[in-house]
């Protein structure tokens, strides 16, 4: 409710930016009032940069991930690995598997997981394109990148079993401590897949 | 680092938006993911609104406020009173104030506070335009509404000296419980000045 006092260009954008994940109203007031002081270094550049960003940037047409380029630079790159395809639910899952730099494979981007609670099916998921890929770029392991959640386990299950019939090898990232962890503080179900998965 | 894999458009966005206060560079990277999903819907309004604040907001040349206005909204407001004058650091403190609609005066925005720390003399804030407005507009009363640190209290304290000599009353916010704080999470400064300051 700066409603009445503020300008109506400052009302607009921090009802705008309280809309960003993390920012409620408050913060969204805060960041306001520093982009004002911050015309010309922070607020002009951004707006910029956020038009840039919509022009530019699209859906790779085989992964699903974000890119000015289609296909993406990683189904671009010839340096990838072919044959190993790595399944995420979404491009911020791509990209921390890419800050691991640990895989050199190519991506495909789920959209999400099944949900029951949010009445989210297979047909709302980018299923077929993967199904069409395997068959297409002979791939022979898929590895199942997915939350350690009931919906991400529900979605890995169902993608196992839609994979089973076509000669794919299905893989899935390892449960356990993370690095880091202490025991003490680790809940009772990572621990039993810990010790359950001892090597 | 999606530095590689991301379009350099999404780079770009992510370390702007990390600048912003309360939003780092895990967040400004959730946050430019969700805005890439609402392209039409949040993400070119926002740069949108963005630009059109830059444009349109500037600083109200008698009180400091942000409007697009200038004098802004509340100098101009006919209705206000004349004769009190509100002192806060910053626009914000000007907002937090009119959402509370307790006060019906005008003000004036010092720009920060005196800090020996950062080096911040009376120069670097509007203390002469304070001085000259209370001189010109027939000032009674002064309501120094400042932070209760060590560098709002200095402020306070310097700017009482200077409207010393100006005939005007210069009053503070008062200190004490907050409402709904209870007396056991409260500090031992709070609690004395409020116990000093009973009714």
């Amino acid at each position: 409710m700066p409603d009445k006092v503020a300008a109506p260009e400052i009302d607009r954008l921090i009802k705008l930016l309280a809309r960003l994940p993390g920012l409620g109203q408050r913060s969204a007031r805060r960041a306001v009032l520093f982009l004002m002081k911050r015309r010309d270094h922070l607020l002009l550049p951004l707006a910029e940069a956020m038009r840039a960003a919509a022009e530019a940037v699209r859906v790779c047409s085989r992964c699903g991930n974000l890119d000015s380029r289609d296909p993406c630079g990683v189904c671009a790159d010839p340096q990838r690995a072919t044959g190993v395809l790595c399944i995420v639910e979404e491009v911020g899952d791509l990209w921390a598997l890419e800050r691991t730099a640990a895989f050199s494979g190519r991506y495909h981007i789920l959209g999400g997981t099944l949900s029951a609670l949010d009445g989210r099916g297979p047909e709302q998921l980018n299923v077929d394109t993967l199904i069409e890929r395997v068959r297409e770029e002979a791939i022979s392991e898929v590895i199942l990148a997915l939350s350690a959640t009931v919906d991400g386990q529900t979605t890995a299950h169902y993608l196992s079993e839609r994979l089973a019939d076509l000669g794919v090898t299905v893989t899935h990232l390892a449960h356990g401590v993370p690095l880091g962890g202490e025991l003490d503080h680790l809940d009772d179900g990572t621990l039993t897949a810990a010790l359950r998965a001892r090597r």
